[in-house]
């Protein structure tokens, strides 16, 4: 899940979306479809990585896009749809310019001196976040199960219903915004 | 290392630094004292993340900083000075918005159409860059041989010597900028 924040919320209250919402929950209320991941996958932090991006505004993070073994293999494998199993986790932190890094190059290359250049991972962003691919448990949300865990406690249903909806445009990819970075 | 791009070159005009090379040239000149390091670390796209960058201006890359085991483990336990055998590596990317992510965003947010808000790991920049701890082997350059690689090859005395100038106002911690994320 590519998480955009401010987005999040701003999502729920779009019409179209609740309208998606409606039929997500049609499906998952007869007990029988979690869409949800309630507990952490163990070990994501020493995943390996995926990619990176920078998302400015109000999310305002640095982030990377870790996997686990199987999410690894079938990105540089190609494997489309990706296998059950696959993990991909979404570790951000504030996105903050180096002091320290920019007095550096301002000391060796003066042209720099006064203009933003290094920007660093500040302290962690409330809010890890995981996609799992399990085609027939999550069926109604295209086989991925969303998730976001703040201080460590699962997000509310609310909150990662917004998620698939925004996916849902990377139907190619089935659904997964973030490519492999060689 | 660090790598600042333009700075590399730039660098090495430097009088200070040039008088620094006379030194550190002094010193590997006898043979025994190897200060770069010529082979590239097997694997080393499979090691764990250390912490995510952005450098701005002319090198325009996002970057990720990855560890081998001895790297995590001395990072993750604060052991300083880094013991021999840690291993970190710069990856970067070109720094690039995404048109696809900001299109979904603006289609879910109007508020952030036509703002840059998503920017992603495009194709590999050249020049993946390690540091490698022995004390002893590179005691001329704080205890860390240097290397950069591109296309494979490794890059000539030239460039490398430009690394330890820049690194040497890290001393306090152990000549290395990126500080882990956790």
């Amino acid at each position: 899940m590519k998480r955009v924040g401010f987005l999040l919320l701003a999502v729920a209250a779009l019409a179209g979306v609740a309208g998606y919402m409606a039929h997500a929950s049609g499906q998952s209320d007869g007990g029988a479809a979690p869409i949800f991941v309630t507990t952490i996958p163990p070990g994501y932090r020493d995943w390996r990585l995926i990619s990176v991006a920078h998302e400015a505004g109000k999310n305002n993070d640095i982030r990377a896009i870790l996997g686990n073994d199987v999410a690894i293999k079938s990105y540089r494998e190609r494997t489309l749809p990706y296998p059950d199993g696959k993990i991909i986790a979404r570790v951000a932190w504030n996105y903050e310019p180096s002091e320290e890094n920019n007095k550096i190059f301002c000391s060796f290359v003066p042209s720099t001196c006064g203009r933003p250049q290094s920007f660093v991972a500040g302290p962690p962003k409330n809010g890890v976040q995981f996609m799992v691919k399990d085609a027939k448990k999550y069926a109604s949300t295209g086989g991925w199960g969303f998730a976001e865990f703040d201080d460590g406690k699962p997000a509310g249903e609310a909150v990662l219903k917004t998620c698939f909806p925004c996916h849902a445009a990377i139907k190619a990819r089935d659904f997964v915004f973030t490519r492999y970075a060689p």
